[in-house]
């Protein structure tokens, strides 16, 4: 048993911590997460904790980041298991304000990255990346990290995030980290737990399907084809394909016909099994 | 003659100059400006030197927050005079960036501070005050200062800087300076010297006119009537006028009917003269 971190419930507060810290010499890392932690987090707090001397982990479901018919009520919260994996991994700070500390009843502002949150998921969960956007500037700006870790899961809010923090002058480097995946392949998600024992079946198929459209493009198939293969593989095992898509990683430019070599190229897909929307993407040159 | 204060271009310059101040334990101010300083510019420069040890002015004309058929182009830049009275008036540096420096090609971010921003000058001015809101953020984010000092010339600005360093964990305090006036009554701005001889002669008419205005819900007149009264008085006058309101000084409410007492209300005015652009506003209580 490890003692279990301080929790913090204000900005006040964790910014007293962090203070503290600061006097003493010590680096900061932040990880935001929304708690309903698995082993995807855990391995996000190992990486800050290697590069940082002290690591703060919030918790916070972000109502700004769900839309109207998402599934804000229904997502997982279980505080005392959060706290009991953080204080097993090092964490050495938990901030887990309520929704009024982070969005005070006149709260007016929001910010958006149009050029990165249109697309993919952007296109089909409109105002998402903004409230994203929003509440990881607040974070970053409540934390004033050396760096903040975000997985790669949830790769174009990285770069979504990424882009914020150079635009408006965010001293905190961004770091990515490398999606885990159960032993079938399934990216850790702390919405698989929705998934009945059918769906957990198929599951897997989504990342089997898109290194396969990774292995085509190499091969030289043409982006189009490929994607195009990879969606209707998806839809007949039963998937409700919401993309599959090949873009650019860094700008997430669509991209056509056969890649240029050079070109740093993702496999991005989003499906529906049942009710529960699963996402995952692989970098085409490393699947 | 005072020295001029070292200039920078560069965040990365501005930052090491601001961590040497740091690290010697000194207080910082910022004071933003669009350059083409006159006395209010100066005012604001005297009040951040008077609560911080040291003081950034940063001179910046920020294409963001001009309209398509705004004058951009046209606005005044006299940097060699700007410095003189930056250093007349003890600025301890200038930050003077060039468009490439704030907004990189791939820049992609905006601040939006909804609430705020849609009525009165953001009715006719769409986006102003996101490019407003965007650029400060960054500004605030560059310097980290303690303190940083708006007119409240611009009171709609600084009630939307306000709510977004709140909203965004900004960690500076955001302070507004009274209104600079010519004798006449004219409110002191970059613009006024597009004012050809007859139309200088009939500026100061708005300040006259919203005093008048003031007075008259004082003295218990409907919200109503008098800010009709002043719109039609402007118009007649030869001004082209865009609004005469009278609002909230805290959220911008529209008010109506006879002011309820202990509400913080202003009466806020703009208007054409020929090709210039005039903005006014006092409060109701202390004009």
């Amino acid at each position: 048993m490890t003692d279990s971190p301080p929790i913090t419930r204000t900005v006040g507060e964790l910014r007293r911590h962090i203070a503290g810290w600061r006097a003493a010499g010590h680096t900061v890392a932040l990880v935001p997460t929304m708690g309903a932690l698995h082993e995807g987090h855990l391995s996000l707090i190992d990486l800050a904790c290697r590069k940082a001397a002290r690591t703060v982990v919030s918790i916070f479901v972000n109502p700004a980041q769900f839309g109207e018919n998402e599934d804000l009520d229904t997502y997982p919260r279980d505080e005392p298991r959060d706290l009991a994996l953080i204080a097993a991994h090092k964490g050495d700070l938990v901030f887990a304000p309520d929704v009024a500390e982070m969005y005070p009843v006149d709260f007016a502002t929001s910010v958006d990255v149009a050029a990165l949150a249109r697309s993919l998921c952007g296109a089909s969960r409109p105002g998402h990346f903004s409230g994203v956007a929003t509440v990881v500037t607040k974070l970053l700006n409540q934390v004033r990290a050396d760096l903040a870790v975000f997985g790669e899961k949830d790769f174009q809010q990285l770069l979504v995030i990424r882009r914020l923090a150079r635009d408006l002058d965010i001293e905190t480097e961004i770091l990515g980290a490398p999606i885990v995946r159960e032993k079938d392949g399934l990216a850790l998600s702390s919405r698989n737990r929705y998934l009945d024992k059918r769906e957990r079946g198929l599951a897997p198929q989504i990342y089997k399907t898109i290194v396969t459209v990774a292995e085509q493009i190499r091969g030289g198939s043409s982006i189009g084809q490929a994607s195009g293969w990879g969606a209707r593989v998806l839809s007949q095992s039963g998937f409700k394909v919401e993309y599959l898509e090949v873009r650019n990683a860094t700008t997430l430019d669509a991209l056509k016909g056969r890649l240029a070599p050079g070109t740093p190229a993702r496999v991005f897909a989003a499906a529906r099994l049942g009710r529960t929307r699963l996402i995952d993407n692989v970098d085409v040159f490393a699947s």
